[in-house]
């Protein structure tokens, strides 16, 4: 069995590394009791919370806590008409958070997401591990057999290219899940008791070229570097699918950190998952995904951005045209995906000016 | 600190998988003495030691042990002309082993690999891990985060496409090393203290188009499917460099992988490895691969193989055509082993007849 920690306050005062840099993101639906032990390493952070579902009802933050709140009367006067491209009644709605935050970083975690201990008993600092990723560069193009070259205690091989050891910037940092692992429903109803015990002390470059399944409980980037490509896609209320918005970000993310020489890591930190959502209604969320997952993803393997795309804004809207003409075939559901995908990015650089025409002038943040 | 095992006498009996279809291959210039740590992990197996320089030496084997032994005399006298491609004062000969054993699986390991103990004290039979790593597939064409989706308590997570969690048959398993990292000399020089720690509980597939350095310490292979493709290439006397054989076979063995459709998983088991080599006299020997490397590697990314290339051996044969146009051009030393290439692959079909017949008719072992 696993447990998470039920005492993070005798935890070690902690240096809150990038404190005026990084924005928490938390998208629900209930009180964010959860935070009370999320305390001592959170508490020195801004928040950014998504109100999903019926806006009037009252959301209580644990005091102490220094947050902004938007429900979806917010998300739709701050947006207009642009609020279209916002999901309602899915987390995926988070990524409005993405969009009104002002710092560089954003850290996202559910709220159904507690701390996890370490094999020695430790409570684990999650928003800590994914700065070390996160400004520790990545290695896309050959594999280092020690994992991160580097953390502590660890270097490049032999027969590792001299060249290829500065790495690149790290944009994406991808936490895993103590106890309730990230199965799908077919899974979840298949292995209803399997629980994920296994502390992996490992962080690693997902190499160019090679997709993943980007789960978005316990997740970190670098918005300046790519922010824009965050986008979690049309999901629940009114939309054929659900549980799919994530991987969607996720498959967008890595092609595009591919094309632009970015990293994306993966392994530390683990959170622990606390509740198994309910299967048979995650299958009726994810059944069309599992059909178009396999269109999907040969789609995003073979998809190839121009040399123009020297901005992730260009590059997610290049991205977008493929996707209509391509998976538009799929389901007419690509084709408001792909129309989506273009309103975030307006409605991305509305809220965002000086990063929009930094971005189209310089072709860097 | 990290200490092997140093009583593996206790160990639970092991049941000894694959007894009859595995050779364990070890290169060697002196007695060994360290198969008394391996005996209740290893004594079930037969052995093929490749002894390496004076051939008049005698190696003495601990009592009870299963094994033939190869010197260079006997190596002359089996390949006659063609033992010009097998290495003579460098480990790179335990490539001979690989092509006179009749067994479908071979375990290789340095003489100075000690048992290693995992996270609980436990001793670590490496050889039951390579052989379970190996009779479960490969997964090289999509990322799976909980790393080896076939490990107990682990599977394919939330957007993973269903057609491809039946896997690919798998290849090769690369084992790690606890105490010393395998550096190359400059790092070595730079970080004489560091010792690797850091046990790492997983096993994951190497994503295909990703190269790899293999290290030739702790490995196992499936002769079948790869055999002719893990020729540890011309080190040693009289050649211009050392300690790349086992990258070679790496390079090699993972584009021909990728070409045909199997898999190559690295992370578990670990064994200890005890003593460091001489960081001076390894730049000697490495120090024209750290230039060649920077030429080599790019030359590997690029490699693809026709479609004719439907056995090891074709594949083999084609990229020492590659071999020669291409990196003839760094060094001279490139023809002659691409030379050696092809001789290798005529040896071990004289070795091979009915894999060589099998393989050239069928496509398949």
């Amino acid at each position: 069995m696993v447990e998470p920690a039920t005492d993070t306050k005798s935890a070690a005062k902690v240096v809150p590394l990038l404190k005026d840099e990084l924005d928490i993101v938390i998208p629900t639906i209930r009180n964010l009791d959860f935070l009370e032990m999320w305390r001592p390493f959170f508490e020195p952070y801004h928040l950014i919370i998504v109100q999903d579902g019926d806006p009037s009802k009252i959301i209580k933050v644990p005091e102490g806590f220094d947050y902004e709140l938007y429900n979806r009367n917010d998300i739709n006067k701050i947006l207009g008409p642009k609020a279209s491209c916002i999901s309602f009644k899915d987390s995926a709605c988070r990524c409005f958070g993405y969009m009104v935050s002002k710092k560089k970083y954003i850290f996202t975690i559910d709220d159904d997401c507690f701390v996890a201990k370490d094999p020695s008993g430790k409570a684990i600092n999650a928003l800590e591990q994914h700065i070390k990723n996160i400004l520790s560069p990545s290695t896309p193009f050959f594999f280092n057999t020690l994992y991160d070259p580097y953390r502590d205690g660890a270097d490049f091989v032999r027969g590792y290219p001299f060249s290829l050891r500065e790495g690149v910037p790290t944009a994406v940092s991808h936490g895993l899940w103590l106890n309730i692992p990230d199965y799908d429903a077919p899974t979840q109803l298949v292995k209803p008791l399997e629980r994920n015990t296994r502390y992996v002390d490992a962080v690693l470059t997902i190499p160019k070229g090679t997709l993943f399944p980007m789960c978005g409980m316990n997740l970190c980037f670098d918005r300046d570097l790519i922010g824009p490509a965050m986008y979690f896609g049309l999901m629940g209320d009114g939309q054929p699918i659900g549980r799919y918005d994530d991987m969607w970000a996720g498959w967008c993310t890595k092609v595009i950190c591919d094309h632009l020489g970015l990293g994306v890591k993966t392994g530390l930190p683990y959170i622990y998952h606390s509740k198994a959502s309910n299967p048979f209604v995650n299958l009726k969320k994810e059944y069309k995904g599992i059909f178009w997952q396999e269109e999907i993803i040969p789609f995003f393997q073979a998809a190839t951005l121009s040399k123009d795309c020297t901005t992730v804004q260009k590059c997610y809207i290049e991205l977008s045209k493929q996707v209509k003409e391509k998976l538009g075939k799929v389901d007419p559901y690509f084709d408001k995906l792909a129309d989506a995908m273009v309103t975030w990015i307006e409605a991305w650089d509305e809220l965002n000016p000086s990063g929009a025409s930094a971005k189209a002038t310089n072709g860097k943040a």
